[in-house]
């Protein structure tokens, strides 16, 4: 494996930690005998780097990405490979709120569902192999549009980060000193809100569309809550109760070991 | 340790469990050689009980609670054990969204805080000897009036329980194949919404004025953060940026080992 970075003090750290067989600033070193390329930058380097690699890659190389919003990277990077390397999408819904090298974890993958996202450019090929690719990492891999794919990570993903933040920022400015007094709910509810601040205003720009739309949804089902309050207690019991044995019923169809 | 439990089934399983000296149905017999009694049944199952602990126990005996709204239980029991026993409320901030004795785990209060919550009817010598009780399980004390605790506990805990069920439940509602998609960002996010349905109905029934008092400041926060889509990309960026460097900054001071 090669690995490509920006930086050469991160290269010099992939070579201390000795997990790769060649670590470089240079694009066509690190490309050179590649079969499968795999774009692990912020989305808004993509691009850049995507141009670069065009003009060195031979054709029967495989290039996928990471990237965490698929409708803007696939709709910039399909036309920069077509014709040069067989493009395709991914997005391995894996990883933590903490970043570099020293959190890589050998079992990142585990379990974990990758989205893959064809689209009219893809070349046939790309799919089957980017799947074998991903199940041999040990993701069960699943295929959507693009912009199917950001409106349900929107969802599970921005729209998540979005609220833990909000409701960081919410205790903050109200009850400050209950910070102090938490227990392992709210770390837990709170946990992606550590995240790299750049990185996700990236995300929830770039997907701003699909992520405001699932913000509006749950404001008016956050008010629906609300209005329960307002029954007499009975009613409000009941309701309640109902409410949260259908969000129990669904939460425990997630568990699993990851 | 001997332990009171309102099923024949559930004492058995603490016998066979081996975890407790003496296990009974019988409150009397129960608490005959007690010197601290701690009520950890549901808020609701409190009051009735506590007049039959009133009725046996000595005056010397410390009793308390790990109810997790204190306003509503310490008004009720006050009353109960005012000259009969000494009452303090407390909260230790601590536990899962999962229920019953396989459950239990010997270091679940190491690093939590504990809230006490000591009234005009509480004797002095209860606030040092609660205290030292909640300290030699491993828990930080913070002493807090029940009003306050319900105020503080509403934003830390029960708020985040009902946004964690709001969004399984919008997700469920607008995008349910999403779902399968998630990765552990949305697991953490909503583990809580996992927990015991009736249980959580209680809470939020009984802390109904300072849970519904936090849910609209955080939709008035949302609705903030909404606002941010409209503006300028630039703009928008750039305080969506501050915003999530404000809860990452604050969300990074609640990094500890628990």
């Amino acid at each position: 494996m090669a690995i490509w970075a920006r930086r050469p003090e991160a290269v010099e750290e992939v070579n201390v930690a000795g997990c790769a067989h060649l670590a470089s600033t240079s694009v066509a070193e690190v490309i050179s005998d590649a079969d499968v390329i795999v774009f692990a930058t912020p989305i808004g380097a993509m691009p850049e780097l995507a141009v670069k690699v065009a003009n060195e890659v031979s054709k029967a190389v495989l290039v996928t990405d990471v990237g965490s919003v698929k409708g803007s990277v696939v709709q910039e990077l399909d036309p920069i490979f077509h014709g040069r390397a067989r493009f395709i999408g991914s997005h391995p819904m894996a990883g933590s709120e903490q970043t570099g090298l020293k959190f890589a974890r050998e079992d990142l993958f585990q379990n974990a569902a990758c989205i893959i996202t064809p689209t009219k450019y893809t070349e046939g090929s790309a799919v089957p192999e980017v799947t074998t690719f991903w199940q041999a990492l040990g993701c069960t891999v699943r295929e959507l549009s693009p912009e199917a794919h950001d409106e349900a990570v929107a969802w599970v993903s921005h729209l998540p980060h979005a609220l833990a933040a909000t409701l960081v920022n919410a205790v903050t400015a109200h009850n400050p000193e209950a910070l102090a007094l938490c227990g392992p709910g709210f770390r837990d509810t709170t946990r992606v809100a550590g995240g790299h601040p750049p990185m996700w205003t990236e995300i929830l720009a770039e997907n701003h569309a699909a992520v405001r739309k699932s913000l509006d949804a749950l404001i008016e089902k956050l008010r629906e809550l609300a209005t329960l309050f307002d029954r007499p207690a009975s009613e409000r019991d009941s309701l309640m109760n109902q409410f949260l044995t259908q969000a129990q019923a669904q939460r425990d169809r997630l568990r699993r070991p990851n």
